[in-house]
């Protein structure tokens, strides 16, 4: 089911970016929770392009319309569906690269996987705007977690080499998280961030693009979600971050580095603390344990590589002629995704604990 | 669904470690397919604890009986379903440590999940007995595969910071992936082999444990198959790998190295070689773009953390009684999972791909 | 999930009577299927409120827009999202009863498992408005098997008592299928027909309604689509026919008949017909044996309500103040909704058997 | 998914009639339940052949054997997985008329369907044998429903025109049900009960046999479960009743009738009653109004074939050979299906009220 991921909730992302509209539908969201219009467009523009130098020049409004599933201000239980109409298209930019598969992107296997079928202009439906509708989905289910108390936030852990602080696993607090993540440019340290940025700058002159990692945590998710072997946390969690383009590698907790550790070093000891709850010692474990949350903050990194759109001349194939080309990718595109990424890392998130969250007695 | 993955294919493990069976129940396999009885217990072989020092001292037959969808030496295509009869268990071992969380373990997270009901003994449903219904389906996937030409193959990539060679993405043949992973100690090095069995003995005697990376390869993927978004083969290799107890992570291609790329490096130009096939000049991409394979040797790796039960005496809980407590985990365990491990990717990988080779026009 | 089915394909209908719009998202199209807008515009056409007395009086445009998964005139394979404005409500009819249970419908019930939070205008979600995405759906998978020869056709079989003439189960040919579904008031007798529509305008003059009986046959459906037990052709027909409002029962070839049938008079004999095709002497069994197609004619009987609005006034309860009260309806309504439910059932059959011909060898 | 149902809880019924063992393996049972396994057994041993000539000389001793999810008495919330050894099987009284088609059953559908592969001995897969797997679940359902109050009890409406009385819609009592459902042949009337029995005795004497109707209640239902559209309760009922074999109808409430009423007759009014309940004066609606609970007893009829095996001789084909051919079907069978089929039927409706209350508040 290519677009849909069902689960307690169930999504359909639908849409092709040069398409009339793309959009999300959600079943079973929770009756009766309050949604945050202010709030929620505020989450899909940190996904939008960035108005610096950092980011694609194209401009897209990407105000979602609520179709159904919310009357009076809250979610009424039947599917929740959104569209966001397709404005700022340059669709003859792509015109002639109609069977030119760009390097690193799905121009080629789309294709075969839909014997030429699919709308291929600007990716069609692999194209990096179909986060937008997983954006929307994100913000509506961090609504409902913030009135839980849980807060999940990511920032730029690494651009190109440069290095962000991290998250402490253990002490992070919901305020560290959301001063991070609503910065303009997502970083603990302002000053890495401000490297980070001259580095996607240098780059975009080299019309080259980076890639980097993004690290997300979630707080006071409650002890005892998710389920073992293959509805765990990881998994839906997995299942979702790899929906997001570019993504290449997911780790929780210590993640590699948990393999290159002794037992009695990465095994996290428990105690029971000062306020008679269980917690760690240590967080190697990521806040998930056999697929099930501990108690402990959920931390996540994920791997994006580089903008496969970039204007250097590459050498590629037309697949249709079956000839060796070569292509110069013009259009208006980010030197680096990461940016916009962060907030498409929480709402993957957010969307998993919401779901095994509602397995929880008395959510 | 805690232990059941649904797709094209549905599967459904069940068992816990001191129960009376263990099993795996897979509904919709191709009918009509053979099974080798002896390859299928030499697959089941490799994942059994090794015969030295670098594995439990435990001793499982793990003769899988099929019980039904298997007639006259083919599957039928009605629901195949194999079961384990456990026959070497040592309850007592576990007895007296009932609500003593084990470090690293699930014994907590599942208390708390199943409100304390579920069978605890040697970690019951989280142990990693339940690897061997999940390499019982994968040998039937790969029997199925190896029909169409596709092998997968996998080797321990790491052991505890001691590296092993890596397969080439590009030129990777099927019998350089049968050489590996029917060898003893999967290694492509002998020599990195031999040092790394040292390292876990060196290991067990501190009473301690490492963990360690496996690297898993898939070749003559045909191009095209897999779906975008939710349902790519990264998905859904990543929901059944995360189902396999220790992991923390996970990468395709370059993965966390493509992070550190420029786009320029990392794109991975297409070309027609000299057979008229497109192919690309090297493989960061991990053989998926899109969520669907290009017909490049698919490569993934996954970090497994050190095996958590270590015979030292570690702090932790009581969670019953809400105090603090020593622990000393006696019985029989791995110093390292990852050996073991090996079989268990690649059963993962094959399921994922002959659940999405299904889809393939004439498979 | 409330409004999602899903299987090899997944379809989720959104919307509420009075809400912006309604429509529906279909994942997992076949891609290069053609689409005749105009057919499909025919098809929903039928299930508009007829322009004489037997229908409501509310005029609905009904024109789907399809927003994705359409690009040049054929499907892309990636999800086809249409959806429809409301644009004729009319809200105010409706304001005054927000806790009035009206009898036969939904409200209460809604109100309960929505804690009161659903959009109840109109009957909301559970309103028959939402046939229209359903009928969507069903002309596209009509429109791709009968490019592969397979038919569906509906008739009204019966309305208070008033039956109309059967198709023949053995010879019933395409063109006596397309000759009904497309008259204005779809009975195979004529004469019947009109005598229902009589029926039907004397029961609206009565302030009253009734209820019918849809009789639906499927040609050239090949033997050995479907599967055993739970995800049978019936299985499937009777899961997407319950979600048509106001169906009461379902019954397959003879149905509730063969219960009084002796199994010699009820087995249908097989033979081999002098094309060299295995048919049936009789067909009781409706086309499906075991859940699989057997290349007879699909026969199955849908049962209808009446329509539950009725302007007589009825006793009722106001479920917010627990008060019996009594309730008129007024707002434009169906006597009788057997007529524009005809291509309802077409549409929820033609859905399950595209479902299962995609398990078709070269479907 | 041939013979997996996934909703709530996912279970899969595996195995053939004259294979190793028969079984199913249900994933997400509430942990903590406790099981009384006198009396599961008393709820199977209802299915199994009857003492006397109205059914099978077949003897089977259906022991089902609880291999996972089963701890210290009760539920452990992982998977339950439950397998029954077949020992008496008589293969040689198949093993002539492997591509015979046996009027009225699956072989040649299912020959089809799985292209020969599937084990026809005995129906294999398709054969009546696979309810006990069903009724196993159904056992274990019905007492976590019964633990909650729910009570659901079916008994032998009809049987070739012979029908016994019905229960009261309005006014059934849990002890109602009790007193049928336990009785050696279960129908209200006994002096019914005892014209059918020589009816059936007739019938056999003839080697023919007989269809009947199965009439099921539930009672206590908390109003509000369920959900519109496609995941309704008689949605849920639906799919998994048409997964007993021999049906071939399906109706709740007034059903079939209901198509012959008026609205003012067919609406059932509310009223809050001396207990401060909403309840309705009539319960033509079966206890479901848009796929919803109302609190009303749930009622439903579902409609069998005459047993397909007689031992007259038939015209066939033998579908190998393509050829016209006769058989006369010796082995041992049932003249009617009905008294065996009543707790099957029981068995569907306890799973999907469980699989639906599992969504209600502090289930």
């Amino acid at each position: 089911m290519s677009s849909t991921w069902s689960n307690n909730i169930t999504f359909s992302v639908f849409g092709e970016s040069h398409g009339p509209a793309i959009g999300v539908c959600i079943d079973n969201v929770p009756p009766g929770e309050s949604l945050d219009m202010d709030k929620l467009m505020q989450f899909m523009a940190r996904r939008a392009p960035k108005k610096d130098k950092t980011s694609t020049q194209r401009r897209e409004k990407d105000l979602p319309q609520i179709m159904s599933g919310f009357f009076n201000g809250k979610t009424t239980g039947t599917p929740l569906c959104a569209f966001i109409q397709n404005t700022d298209q340059h669709s003859q930019d792509y015109s002639k690269m109609q069977s030119l598969a760009r390097p690193g992107h799905a121009d080629y296997t789309g294709a075969l996987r839909y014997r030429g079928f699919n709308d291929q202009r600007g990716g069609g439906h692999f194209s990096g705007r179909l986060t937008a509708p997983l954006c929307f989905a994100g913000a509506v289910a961090g609504q409902i977690l913030e009135r839980r108390g849980i807060y999940v936030g990511a920032h730029i852990a690494e651009i190109h080499k440069i290095k962000d602080e991290s998250f402490d696993p253990i002490t992070v607090s919901r305020e560290d998280i959301i001063a991070v993540r609503e910065k303009e440019f997502p970083t603990i340290s302002d000053k890495k961030g401000k490297m980070m940025r001259n580095e996607i700058e240098k780059v975009r002159e080299l019309q080259d693009s980076v890639g980097g990692v993004v690290e997300c945590i979630a707080v006071n998710v409650p002890a005892g979600i998710g389920s073992p072997i293959f509805d765990g946390l990881e998994n839906s969690i997995a299942q979702l971050i790899f929906g997001i383009p570019a993504v290449k590698g997911l780790e929780f907790g210590a993640g590699f580095n948990s393999a290159k550790m002794l037992g009695s070093e990465n095994n996290d000891e428990f105690y029971v603390n000062d306020k008679g709850h269980v917690v760690t010692r240590t967080n190697f474990h990521g806040g998930i344990l056999g697929g099930i949350s501990s108690g402990m903050p959920v931390t996540l990194r994920v791997a994006f590589k580089p903008t496969p759109s970039i204007s250097q001349p590459q050498r590629t194939v037309d697949y249709s002629a079956m000839k060796n080309e070569t292509i110069a990718i013009k259009g208006r595109h980010d030197p680096c995704v990461v940016p916009r990424a962060v907030p498409c890392v929480e709402a993957a998130v957010n969307i998993a604990l919401l779901n095994h969250m509602m397995d929880y007695p008395n959510f």
